[in-house]
């Protein structure tokens, strides 16, 4: 796939210094970039930074003038990058083929939709209804009476468990586990006995799950992902839990059984939530943050236990400085000693 | 399935107060329980709730008298909750097909007890033993030699390698990686010299590991999980590591190599150890916490690195208070450093 | 395999005292070793525990003299202990059977070496090549274009996404995912835009990777690992990431999008690492760090944020003395008011 300059600013309503015939068949960083790709510079300091790049062209900001080499000005270089490169992607897509392979396992009661595509080796359990458009890769297991919603794209090497259901056009990588048992047991006599996990896992539409994520089914009643909500890889996500719309979660977070949280909340790298606790709406936990109460819509925590991150970030400093604090400490204590001795010298010189 | 408010009521040890004719399939949590479904309240203040629950019925604890719903009064209501769970679980079990599917792999030389069940696209390696009753799902590879107890449930995609011992009752969830190599290597001019790893791994009876939880084998010897024992999601078991009988492992939780954990330990989510650290019969690991030294029997530990519990959160109260104290000793330097002048002006004013 | 005493002398350079004739069929720890196997000691302390051993001989330290049982004298028992393990590794190496399994389903075009050994419901989509002596052992998937050089061995349940690059001498282990997506959105008006991801992921030659861990293709351009870097299980490696040569990273460590590190880097357990930072050459990264600055080659740092390892070893100390300080500090202004109430007083009586 190739598009001239002309027509990626035409794409990204920018204006073109320079020589439109440019043919672009890739972008890259500008680094990378070569006589043929598109790059992009973000704010003045990457622009200047322009004059080592070999990008056969590159998006600026407006009014970044005539450059070493041609240039389309545009608002947001990065938001105008983003559709360029969505072009790009768009057009690498190959719609894979509907129908199911042949070394495909499908239970006869399962209804899968014939513009859906189902890959060797998969496993489609009774009951199961797979919808328009659906793509299985290959080496996927789904349980019974699952559903997959249309325009799903499920990567090799998942695992849907029964009764589990995942909404319209969501995107399951590699590996992931969706709809395991809750870690749930009862001590008795020094015994752990299992607790049955009888419930369910739903998961709305437009959600991303990541690579070798694990997500429970809750003991009863449902583990729930809002819709629009993106996860990273590596996340554990335990039973009961309750996810609200269009969170971002990033990788290696963990989330104890009944966590809830609101809409559009942000999740740092390996942050831990307690269970039992709520989050609220438009908040955002920094990364490494081991969350231990309820937390408030807006608010933006971080830490071990999570505070308010401004203050944490005092905190953090602070603690740094603590070998430092013991010395003042200890060159306090001894001239208040030094002092009260004079003192005590005084009182006795005085009786 | 059903059952009636009376046999439930028989089931848990109960009295019923209200309709013992209720017909109750489902449990459910107070706020999502329906008419057909019963619920619980663990104490006087969740009692109190009832009130707006829409459940047929619920377990409540003895004494707590006529309400606004039919309740059974029991001893311990949660115990009694978790018997219903079960009961209703057990039947919901579908015993999956005995033999095996016609897309396994399975090695000539494979025994497999006619009770098993072996799913499509499994791989059974030669010498493998598979005992009565055992159910290997889907998507699975087990290894040369290794041997799977009677009554184990294994879930899709895990990969058990060769030589290792898995007992009875075990259930192994979706994803999880059994016996892979130890991470050992031999730095020599700098370069990484694989230790090769032919240890092995040994997995006791009723335990039940994670999705995507990885056990690595052995260097040489055996990386061994005791009878009891319960792992959570993602956890990493690094070569060599022996967790003793009946210990419950939260998600996300790290073992370095050689590290060994005594009986009924509880470890929290996250908790990192390092290798070559022995950790007592029936202590505590909060979660979080960098275990980086031996852990007497009993104790209650945590933090980073993880030192008493309760002496921890009192190190994390203060930690958040070395702001104020940067402050508090600054003030204390100034009024030191002012009566210090005074002193010394009377010294002078004395001269 | 046996080798007898004698042979391992050889193989070590080592000086046999007692038996040269006992026979070998296994190495193991001092304390399970029994009287057909070798264990090691290595050094003096370890010397006088050989006294309890049951091991038929023992690599010693030169000059140890003659103890309980035969012992072959070594410059580095460690070392030689390494080399008689990789002996008896190799021996109990069964060459798997090359060619492909007729249960793997295979594109037309993809090249498959003849010595290369495809197991049983492989993937191997179109364009993919395959090296001599390369190994796919069971349910793996390769996507499009991906290569995968000579002698690299692919444990089960793996998958590598389309346009990957897998070097020579590679070691894969179960359950890994290469070439995912990456983590990228674009935030407008409330929702979470994807950013397609079409860069690849490019592995050099005798890297190894393990089990569950999770590697992200670059969004444009390439995420990559450099030959000879060792990589643990449940790791994350964001898009872009750049990895030097021989890196060790060890498990659950984390690495946010664009995180560069030099050669020789080791890594440990549970680091995390912020986006777009440098790790220089030869550092070394304490578990459990939160790198959030670049590092300087050589460095040793460690903590949250990481630090200096020498002064966070300081500041760690000090930090579990805060209560401590907080009661000091207390007690300094008590002492302190009353001196300053006594000079009040003092005062008074001179006016």
């Amino acid at each position: 796939m190739e598009m001239s300059v002309k027509q990626i600013a035409q794409l990204v309503q920018g204006t073109v210094l320079g020589d439109e015939a440019i043919m672009i068949n890739q972008v890259n960083g500008m680094a990378e970039a070569q006589a043929d790709q598109l790059t992009f510079a973000r704010d003045a300091a990457y622009v200047r930074q322009l004059a080592d790049s070999q990008a056969g062209a590159a998006l600026v900001p407006r009014g970044s003038g005539t450059l070493s080499l041609t240039t389309i000005e545009v608002d947001q270089p990065d938001l105008a990058f983003f559709l360029v490169l969505r072009a790009f992607a768009d057009q690498l897509k190959n719609p894979p083929r509907a129908g199911s392979h042949p070394q495909a396992v499908i239970a006869d009661d399962a209804q899968i939709h014939e513009s859906a595509s189902i890959g060797p080796f998969c496993v489609i359990s009774s009951g199961v209804r797979i919808d328009e458009g659906a793509v299985l890769q290959a080496n996927i297991f789904v349980g019974e009476e699952s559903h997959i919603g249309a325009g799903t794209h499920i990567y090799p090497q998942v695992v849907i468990r029964e009764n589990t259901e995942i909404g319209k056009n969501c995107i399951i990588h590699a590996g992931a586990c969706i709809g395991s048992d809750g870690f749930g047991f009862v001590p008795m006599d020094g015994i752990w006995n299992k607790i049955p996990q009888i419930g369910t896992v739903s998961i709305g539409d437009d959600v991303e799950i990541g690579s070798n994520t694990a997500i429970d089914r809750a003991t009863f009643g449902v583990t729930r992902i809002g819709s629009g909500t993106k996860i990273d890889n590596l996340v554990q996500i335990g039973h009961n839990v309750i996810i609200g719309k269009h969170c971002a979660v990033a990788g290696m977070a963990g989330f104890a059984g009944s966590t809830t949280l609101g809409d559009q909340v942000r999740v740092g790298a390996n942050v831990g939530f307690s269970g039992h606790i709520t989050v609220g709406d438009g908040s955002t936990i920094g990364a490494r943050s081991g969350v231990m109460r309820n937390v408030e819509p807006g608010a933006v925590v971080s830490g071990l236990p999570a505070i308010d991150h401004k203050k944490q970030l005092r905190v953090m400093a602070a603690q740094l400085r603590t070998p430092e604090m013991l010395r003042r400490i200890a060159a306090l204590e001894k001239q208040l000693e030094a002092l009260k001795e004079i003192k005590d010298d005084e009182t006795k010189d005085n009786s």
